[in-house]
């Protein structure tokens, strides 16, 4: 899928993600729905359509595009059957995302649906949001800036400068609550043996992040062309130093290349079974 | 929904989010789902199965769980047929999370879904990921730190301290590859009246955070207890002062205190007219 308008000719093709809360889930759910098709579709995200009006005047809003040839598809979420009905009834194809598995689920789970419950992105009452902590951790302990907290870690990542420790460790904060250090592997770790003295207090606790030798070549010229630091030669030179160092101390490590943050992350989770600290 | 487990009395509710990738997708839709039920139910996420073996082992375990008297639902997303058959000949209950929606979408898109190209949460190839620069871009427009870089801001967050800004920024880099810079107001600010200078050049990118003066007292106090700047007083002044400044100069704003980071962000994003720019 591609966000490009246009690309079929025509109107194009136009897709709305429509919810009572953050539409999150739809989003999500729906972006990867449409990613098994390779076409280019617009999307749009409607956000707390709480009322019958908000949902008249979306209605209108839908149909008036599909009168003008906009080839138009609906994913929702909705607890509200009222606003639900006026959704459902615009003059397109509508996909009640919960439709069809919400009663073979409560037969498994014994168990009525709340329709009014349902908040999936919202405050949890009652629930501290442990992310924002993990999120000021991560800050206050990247690239190696505060190492006396490292106590407090669930992990510290390692890797050379621009092998992506920072994104990951605040998309595990902020998706999982996870409390992630970073450590930034210099040359100067790589003048004497073995780990860092600071590190090796915490052995458990690391996971090393690696890449190729000229993505991370790129990456550094971007920021700073034509330097010592960028050189192809040195970008070689550490790449091959950190894997040795990762081998030789039996660190777990894996190559963030071609993955996205996501994918690194949920990697990192799964290899250091780290548990998300939010619900 | 609550993750602890045995709420239920016996062995417990547990559901598996299955995935050939991140199990992203999965754990966004099958959360959602569970929060329309008001029980306790255990989650594990087991992404990256790609193999027959992984799911064959995956499959032993679920059914020693199962004879263990543990109630189990699996919600997989699953591309390979071979895989998906195995997951599903679980003795539980196993949800294809796309497999009721791929059909009519297909007829509705008039294309054929393409099991191979679904990697919803993958690096897009030969996209460049503009969230690394987004993100790299909050961090150095957090709290102010940076004003020479805010001609190249989506959006400019104003706050007093600890109202939100910088977990809301890192959210709109991170999800929606938005640069959002972040100016803390602080009592020097109320000093003068009117908007200090710098964010005057940039009127249309300004959002305001508030937050009830009582819970910023609260996470103040436990950052900095017995301070003046966590004193109820002085956090009842800086909310009272912040809150006048953003109606005076008609600066949309939202109350922080009862919203998560992603509804927060929602609605900033649909306040401000944002689009996103990633796919």
């Amino acid at each position: 899928m591609s966000l490009d308008n246009n690309k079929m000719g025509g109107n194009g093709m136009k897709v709305y993600f429509v919810s009572d809360g953050t539409a999150i889930t739809a989003e999500v759910f729906g972006s990867a729905m449409l990613s098994f098709f390779d076409v280019a579709v617009e999307t749009k995200s409607v956000p707390f359509l709480t009322t019958k009006d908000q949902a008249e005047g979306l209605k209108q809003q839908i149909n008036l595009e599909v009168q003008q040839g906009v080839a138009l598809l609906v994913f929702y979420t909705v607890s509200d059957v009222a606003i639900r009905d006026i959704v459902q009834s615009c003059d397109c194809h509508c996909y009640n995302l919960f439709g069809d598995l919400l009663l073979p689920i409560e037969k498994a789970l014994g168990v009525k649906a709340q329709p009014t419950a349902q908040k999936a992105h919202g405050m949890k009452e009652g629930v501290y949001d442990g992310r924002i902590d993990a999120i000021n951790y991560a800050l206050a302990n990247d690239d190696g800036a505060s190492i006396k907290n490292f106590d407090q870690a669930d992990i510290i990542l390692l890797g050379v400068s621009r092998s992506g420790k920072t994104p990951t460790s605040l998309y595990l904060a902020m998706q999982y609550g996870i409390k992630a250090a970073n450590y930034p592997i210099t040359e100067d770790d790589f003048s004497s043996p073995g780990l860092p003295k600071i590190l090796k207090e915490h052995k458990k606790k690391l996971f090393g992040l690696t890449i190729d030798a000229q993505r991370l070549h790129e990456i550094r010229t971007g920021r700073m062309a034509a330097s010592k630091y960028a050189s192809a030669r040195q970008c070689r030179y550490e790449v091959d130093e950190v894997e040795s160092l990762y081998r030789q101390e039996r660190i777990p490590f894996l190559n963030s290349t071609k993955l996205s943050v996501e994918e690194i992350s949920t990697k990192v989770m799964a290899e250091m079974n780290l548990v998300r600290h939010r619900q």
